[in-house]
């Protein structure tokens, strides 16, 4: 199924890693979205995303700091003007932190500061854009991001099931934490948002080398970008609520 | 098997509810701990308790903010004196607040002050008991309370997989998310104080009338407290990292 049919998409975190990738991949698809926003803390500084800009006139950049609630609700208002009243089709939840801690090492305000970035502004981000969901909502009947939709990206270290087939203590407390606590909200907020139409999953986006997946990382974006989008081109009903991760495939909670 | 065993058990949360629940519980088993160790923000005002105190030669009520890490350091300094060299062999982490939040209502200060006290403060507390649980680990070879225990209270409603067997939207955001996370931590617990023979879950205590539990719950404490002394006296290493219920059943994340 051709993503060109989802009208307008938002993304945040797009100065680099899995954001830019997703607006660059998203750009790249033919026939390609209407509008896509870009959402990220320094536009000014993000120079990657600035010279795509002056490529696709289709492509939006808008500053957002997803833990500001003034900076929420004045990106909010620009993409109302920009959408009108057909609203936002898909809103892709994508920014997040890290930052290295053990048991040994991690302390209350790094789990606090990951949380409010990794999960508490994820729904706050959602809520804010709930009116002009639920516009693009009206557009359609069946599910999907054609219609409307929220991704919150998470994280296969999210997973407490895979935790225990693997049993590894690894480096990043807060942020499993945090990613285990957001798959709670996409859980809630697909219960809430299933009379509305807007579809909600969590996404798995791979383990890719980026800036903060690191030079490990088993995957490179030109492998897992085209998976993720064509997983959410494909998005319907049944996976409303669900865990998937960037080939597709259901991860267990 | 006995209680008794367990020499020296601390319990957070403990002026009402489910935690004033467990210390009559544990004080009325026979054999009793050695030790119970009760603590509350406020034991001037818990008077059921300082009532207990009063028949009870093993019961020690000490002060605590469990997120607070001066308090925290303090009843560390005071259980370390009451204990010895013997160590602290349970640690049951039931501290814990509620606000009602719906998806309209919920803001991002509730999700924090939530997390903080629901989340960050367990894993605070049981980073700062560590030392004293490796002491009391070192006495057994065999996984068990008796041994060395952290006991997350955590909740059905933290539960991913059986909110899609109910798609109930509650109005508890930010507990059940936090609840979530929580499950998460006792996950990373157990993946990194296996090897010290740390046993750790997570307790579901069952919906009880309590002041926090309402009066629509279904459970009263009569019925669940027995049911949890006997599910944590049973705990061995086939238990450990696990989610379970006051009857001992396995619950799914």
């Amino acid at each position: 199924m051709a993503l060109g049919i989802c009208r307008a998409v938002l993304i945040t975190g797009c100065s680099r890693g899995i954001g830019l990738g997703l607006v660059r991949g998203l750009l790249a698809r033919s026939p390609a979205p209407d509008l896509v926003i870009a959402t990220c803390r320094n536009p000014d500084q993000a120079q990657e995303l600035q010279q795509l800009k002056e490529q696709h006139q289709s492509l939006r950049v808008l500053q957002l700091d997803i833990v500001c609630e003034d900076s929420i609700r004045k990106v909010v208002r620009e993409t109302e003007a920009l959408v009108g009243e057909k609203g936002l089709n898909c809103l892709i939840n994508n920014a997040g932190i890290n930052r290295i801690a053990t048991l040994d090492s991690v302390t209350a305000q790094d789990m606090l500061t990951i949380y409010e970035t990794n999960t508490v502004a994820q729904l706050m981000v959602s809520k804010a854009f709930l009116p002009l969901l639920r516009k693009a909502a009206c557009q359609d009947a069946i599910m999907g991001i054609h219609r409307a939709a929220i991704i919150n990206v998470s994280s296969r270290s999210a997973s407490m099931q895979l935790f225990f087939q693997n049993k590894k203590s690894e480096e990043v407390y807060p942020y499993r934490i945090a990613k285990t606590a957001l798959n709670m909200i996409t859980c809630c907020l697909a219960a809430d948002l299933m009379s509305d139409g807007i579809l909600c999953i969590s996404l798995e986006p791979g383990w890719v080398k980026t800036d903060m997946g690191g030079s490990k990382a088993p995957l490179q974006l030109k492998e897992t970008i085209p998976g993720i989008l064509n997983v959410l081109a494909n998005l319907r009903e049944k996976d409303h609520g669900a865990f998937l991760d960037w080939k597709g495939e259901v991860l267990p909670w």
